[in-house]
C-alpha cells in the first residue's frame, strides 16, 4: 500500500552516515511518490535510488527549518535541468513559499514547470486525488510544524462467478467486460448489470508522517485508522531531560509510549541526534523504545526502505541505494 | 604555497562522482583556509577532509549561481551549531549576500559569529592581511561573475653566518635573537644590529582561481606573476560549438590556449559537464588540453588535493578523503 525510502535520517546536521531529512513516499496506486522534506543534499541521495524527479507528484515541507527545507533550490533547480515539464505541488508552510521566491528571485532560478503552492495554515486535507487524500495535522514546535497523514484507498472489483455460472456466462470477455463495470448483453439479448455481478474489494491504508513535535499526543487524530507512523525520536529520554526543552524535540520514549498508547501496530523512528550516529547509541535509542512499544519497531536508516502491505504489516525491504557515507 | 583541495568538480548538477563546485585554499602561512564556491552539500564534502569550520577565514563565491552558492545556508547552519564564533569573512556579489539575508530570515536562520560581507563589486583588492593578498577579476558570464587571485608572501630571515663568524660571535642564543630581528649586546659590551646580520628570503606565489566564464583573456592581468591557474573548462570546444554561446562557459582549448599564451606554468581544470563523468570522457578532455598546453596539466577530481612549491611545481597529494560517491 505504501513505500516508504528514508534519503536523510540525522537531526540538524548531517553525520558521515546519515543525511539531514528527507522521505520518499510511494503508494501502491501509481508511479507517482512525494517527498517529504528536503534537506540539503536530497538530490544526490535520489541519483541512488530508483526513484526519478519526473515521477514526483509533490513535495510536502513539514517546517522551515534548514536541516528540511535547505536541498530545496537544488533539487528544484537539477529538475528543471532535467527537462520537467510537468506541474510540482508543494505542500508547505508560507515560510517555505517566500524562501522560495526570493531564492528565484535572488539567484536567477527559473523553472520550466509550474510549482503549486498549497499553504499548511489553510484546510486541514491540503491534497485529494482518486484513491489519495493528504491532511496536515499541526504539531508543537519552535518553528510551526506539520505532520502529514496519507490514506489511500485502492479499489478492486471481483465477480460473483458463482453467479455468473448458475446465470449460464461462461468465463471469457464477458467476464472482463463486467469486472471492468461495463454491462453487456449477452446472445439471447438479455442485458446483465455489470453491478449485479461485481462486488467491490476497497484496501485502505494510513500511514502518518510527523515533521519535528515536542508532543506526540498532537497526532492523535491523525492516527485514527492509522497503521505506521513515522516520528522523530532526536533524544533518549535522559539526554532529552538534559538538555532542556529548548529545541522542542521528542524523546524516543515519549513517541514510544504514545504509539502505545493509540494502538498503532508499526512504528519507524527517525530524526537522531548525532550523538548517537554509532553502534552503541542505536543501541541505546532501540533498547529505550523497545521498554515502551511492543509494536512492530524500526530505527531507520538511509536508504532504508519500508513497505506497509495490504494486511497492515510493516517490513524493511533490502536496501535499494549504496548505504555509505554522505559526501 | 598553495595547497587547493577539490570538493566539487561538476558543473550544474551533482553526478554520482563529482560533486558541484567548491574548493579549499590553504597557504603556508598559518592554518587558516579559504573556501571558493560553496555547491548543494560542500559541508557533506568537508566531512571527508582535514578541515574544519573553525579554521576558515572566509568563503569567496564566484557568481549567485545555485551550483556554486546553494551550499551557503546549510555550511553557514553547520558551522553554527558546531560552536564557530570567529566572524567569518564573506567575499560575494551582493545578491548572494541579499540571499543570504533573505534565508536567515525566512528560515529562522541566526549565526553566532559576524558574517562581514565585502561586495565584488566595489574595490579590485578584496581582502588584505600580513602575507595575504586577495583580489578580484571581472569575468564574462551570463550572471555577474568574478576571478579570485589570491597572493602570498611568506618571509623568512636567514642569517648571514660568515659574517657572525667573522665578527667572532659563535653559533647559539645570539644567533636565534638576531634571527628573530632583536639587536643583542655582547659580553664586551658592544651591540649588534638584527639588520647587518641577517637578510630576507621571500617567496611569493600567485594562484589564480577563475569562476565560471567564457572568456579566459579576462584573467591576464590576474595572471601576472601567477604560478598556477584553476579554471573551468564544461565542454570540449566541439560541444561547446554545438552548445552555442548561451550558457556563456569555455571551452577546454579556449583554456589551454589562453595558459599557453599567458605562460602559466600550471593549469587545473575543473566544472566539468556531467556529459564527461566517465572514463572516456576524461580522456577526450584531457587529450584537447594536451593538445593546445604543454604545461603541467591537472584535470581536478573530488577530493583531489594539489600543492604548489616554492619552487611553483604544482603537484598532486595523495587523495586525501574517501573519494568515492555523492550521496
Amino acid at each position: 500500500m505504501f513505500k516508504l525510502t528514508f534519503l536523510g535520517t540525522s537531526s540538524g546536521v548531517p553525520t558521515k552516515n546519515r543525511n539531514v531529512t528527507a522521505l520518499a513516499l510511494q503508494t501502491s496506486l501509481n508511479r507517482d511518490w512525494w517527498l517529504i522534506d528536503c534537506g540539503e543534499g536530497t538530490q544526490h541521495r535520489l541519483q541512488h535510488v530508483p526513484l526519478t524527479v519526473h515521477d514526483l507528484a509533490g513535495i510536502c515541507i513539514t517546517h522551515i527549518h534548514g536541516d528540511h527545507s535547505y536541498g530545496l533550490p537544488g533539487f528544484l533547480a537539477s529538475a528543471a535541468m532535467n527537462g520537467r515539464k510537468r506541474p510540482l505541488i508543494l505542500i508547505a508552510p508560507l515560510a517555505v513559499k517566500a524562501w522560495l521566491d526570493a531564492t528565484m528571485l535572488h539567484t536567477e532560478l527559473f523553472l520550466p514547470f509550474p510549482l503549486i503552492h498549497v499553504d499548511v495554515a489553510g484546510g486541514q486535507q491540503v491534497h485529494q486525488e482518486p484513491g489519495l487524500t493528504i491532511e496536515r495535522h499541526h504539531l508543537s514546535h519552535r518553528a510551526p510544524s506539520v505532520g502529514f497523514r496519507f490514506a489511500v484507498e485502492s479499489v478492486k472489483w471481483k465477480l460473483d462467478s458463482a453467479a455468473l455460472r448458475a446465470r449460464g456466462v461462461p468465463s471469457g470477455p464477458l467476464w472482463g467486460k463486467l469486472q471492468a463495470g461495463h454491462d453487456v448483453t449477452l446472445d439471447d439479448g438479455t442485458t446483465l448489470a455489470a453491478a449485479d455481478f461485481r462486488v467491490s474489494d476497497v484496501q485502505r491504508a494510513v500511514a502518518v508522517i510527523g515533521g519535528d513535535n515536542d508532543t506526540p499526543s498532537l497526532l492523535s487524530d491523525a492516527c485514527a485508522e492509522a497503521q505506521v507512523l513515522v516520528h522523530e525520536a532526536t533524544y533518549t529520554e535522559a539526554i532529552l531531560q538534559k538538555v532542556g526543552p529548548g529545541p522542542t524535540h521528542s524523546s524516543v520514549q515519549r513517541v514510544a509510549q504514545f504509539a502505545t498508547e493509540r494502538g498503532l501496530p508499526n512504528l519507524i523512528l527517525t530524526h537522531f541526534s548525532a550523538r548517537y550516529d554509532n553502534p552503541e547509541g542505536m543501541a541505546e535509542l532501540e533498547a529505550e523504545a523497545r521498554q515502551h512499544y511492543a509494536g512492530n519497531l524500526f530505527l531507520a536508516q538511509d536508504f532504508a526502505s519500508y513497505e506497509l502491505d495490504a494486511a497492515g504489516v510493516v517490513q524493511e525491504l533490502s536496501v535499494l541505494g549504496s548505504r555509505g557515507a554522505t559526501q
